[in-house]
């Protein structure tokens, strides 16, 4: 068996590096874009489609698998990539987003009204009903965890990082995060800290209970999650304090405006330990990939290139079109025509207008084919670009042509 | 440029028998399966993926592009094959179907509503709104064509036989169909006989319009539609009429049971000339395959395995499953253990039940993968029996496992 590590291929200008993820299922090479596989299926594309593309790895989410097919389907599975057909390496998000964005605008105070008899012990429901029904909330946080209802049935559910930890171990993916609280930007200052705290404190009881099953499988890698809100100050003491503990690698997450964290992104990026992956969550479009990278980004995941291609919204190296903008009815340019992917080299943009007018399935395969592969090559190029020490220049030409 | 034509490769026992129709755009073995690709797209498949399948050609609909893009824009794509990226031969319905089933219900009576002054001009609209209204019919038909509103947008549109051929010129199909009028079998034999007399009418004049237009691009074949409803010697009357006229081929329509059907394709095709390839029209699940051919069918098309696949009914040597179904939640193994498709080898029933479950789009497109290699490979499998003088134990043998 394969263990996790992570080895820089090459240091480029400032915090801009090249570099391979060793996994248990494969290598990745960095820069890398990950397609997002939330329910184990990357929306609309078969695995066959996505390794034909050159994708490496693929993410998808504890929180929707253990609520369903379940944790122990999966493992009985052979985890998540055996399961859903994947040969390469996978990442299972912790869940911790999904669990909080259900609970949107929960907050400092309601967590105060969490019964006095609550108990953490996983799998114990604890979670006052009537109390998150009279509040409107999906989920309530308190110190050892976090109960919520299920999205899909309303069934109650707690999550613990002990819990969350147990559940990606048997989803079986190559790279875990560890449990954390991921608050709303609109959140004051003293509940950021508050939250930022208890990430710390979950971060480190997660890598106890990482370590303590290790040796049941594969071995698996552990990032732990740096978070912080929008105040930098708190972000850096995220670096810090997490980046004291052996975690194997390190997310960065946020449930807050794009502009916010690349700003951010270089301050944490310093104080992390420079021969640890960085994974930034949830964002990853054309622009942010050079941002990020720039600031010390290894891996990306991004649910918008693929939402978007199922609007009819598609990049080029031009900035995103609308395939459903009347225009493109008559064009029988393809998408991109610098494009060698499938659906560029054989279908125009009038045919794909069609398609999306229509509300054929067709429309959302074809356009999720090209997204991704646009993101996972555009990753490939800067990756390629910093082997080379280009990858000032490629940033300028791209970002002078692509218009966001 | 490759003309259209017809070889018999092998004439089985009975009325069975093995063939190669030849079109500008490839040779089709037959007996075949033809996927209905309605809106210049098969639902839930690359070209890619039907060519990989062995797929040989695709059905697509006149009245559907007819409103959506129009032919005009299809024609200067290049024709419906190069327009939706798809590099073999392709048909066209007339439309007919379409037209009539849209006004389902719609009959003798309704037919001596047409206004007086009803023009048979092409593109004018002669549609009574008010009457068509009154009567909640979307479509009426005279002696001189039929006068229909959108199913989309309620706009008001005539179709002709001649208008019929030169919107599937424009569409440039390898093969295309005679415009006819498909009745509903709770008719009554007198309008099924009127009908039928109807459709030979508009038989003879497409078969006018399609000579007078040959000179201007590649040939295609143009099919006539026997009718006539569950008559089995309106069927043979129809049969005589219309093999009499010079076809390249013939359709067997209608829109009733395939019980019916399938009793009098027999009788029918035992009057058409010999020398002429035969297309079932919108029948081909596996059982019709065996029953088709048997009485001398040579291809088929259906829309029942893409629909049922993204419903989750899926074939197997044994029968259809349905994938909603809870036994299959844990089930690891294939959908069907013996079938080489990318879905039985790469996916479990386990896997399968959670996409459709989970509403992924993935559910449909690896259902309909399989579902479309099922049918396609099993008329190639009945044609290989043919040529090896086996097709009576092939056909015992498949149908005796086979649960329909």
């Amino acid at each position: 068996m394969r263990h996790f590590s992570f080895s820089i291929a090459k240091q480029g200008k400032g915090l801009a590096r090249a570099g391979v993820i060793h996994t248990p299922h494969g290598d990745i090479e960095t820069p890398a874009f990950t397609p997002v596989a939330t329910k184990a299926t990357v929306k609309a594309l078969t695995p066959e489609m996505l390794a034909g593309i050159g994708a490496r790895v693929l993410i998808t989410n504890a929180y929707h698998l253990y609520l369903s097919p379940g944790p122990d389907l999966i493992e009985e599975a052979g985890g998540v990539g055996a399961f859903m057909g994947w040969k390469g390496p996978t990442m299972t998000d912790s869940g911790g987003f999904q669990v909080f964005s259900l609970g949107e605008g929960f907050g400092k105070k309601l967590s105060k009204f969490m019964p006095e008899q609550a108990s953490p012990e996983e799998g114990v429901a604890v979670f006052d009903e009537e109390l998150a029904t009279s509040h409107g909330k999906l989920a309530i946080v308190d110190d050892e965890g976090v109960s919520f209802t299920s999205h899909a049935d309303g069934s109650l559910h707690r999550f613990t990082p002990e819990r969350s930890i147990e559940i990606q171990h048997k989803l079986g993916a190559d790279i875990i995060f560890a449990f954390d609280e991921c608050t709303a930007p609109t959140l004051e200052r003293d509940y950021q800290k508050e939250a930022m705290d208890r990430t710390h404190a979950w971060g480190k009881r997660s890598l106890v209970a990482h370590r303590q099953n290790l040796e049941k499988g594969p071995e698996q890698g552990l990032y732990g999650i740096v978070q912080g809100g929008r105040y930098a100050d708190l972000r850096e003491e995220s670096a810090r304090t997490l980046g004291a503990m052996d975690f194997d690698g390190y997310g960065i997450g946020g449930s807050f405006s794009k502009h916010d964290l690349i700003g951010i992104l270089e301050k944490v990026n310093v104080i992390l330990p420079e021969e640890k992956p960085r994974h930034l969550l949830g964002i990853g479009e054309p622009e942010d990939l050079f941002l990020g990278v720039a600031a010390g980004i290894d891996t990306f995941d991004c649910v918008l290139p693929t939402r978007n291609a199922r609007n009819g919204t598609l990049y080029t190296k031009r900035g995103k079109i609308n395939l459903e903008n009347a225009k493109y009815a008559r064009d029988f340019t393809p998408v991109d025509s610098e494009c060698p992917c499938y659906t560029c080299t054989n279908f125009s943009k009038a045919y794909l207008s069609h398609l999306y007018r229509s509300k054929e399935m067709l429309a959302g395969i074809l356009g999720t084919l090209h997204n991704t592969y646009f993101l996972v090559s555009l990753a490939k190029d800067i990756r390629q670009s910093i082997m080379d020490d280009q990858f000032g220049q490629f940033r300028d030409e791209f970002l002078k042509n692509y218009k966001a």
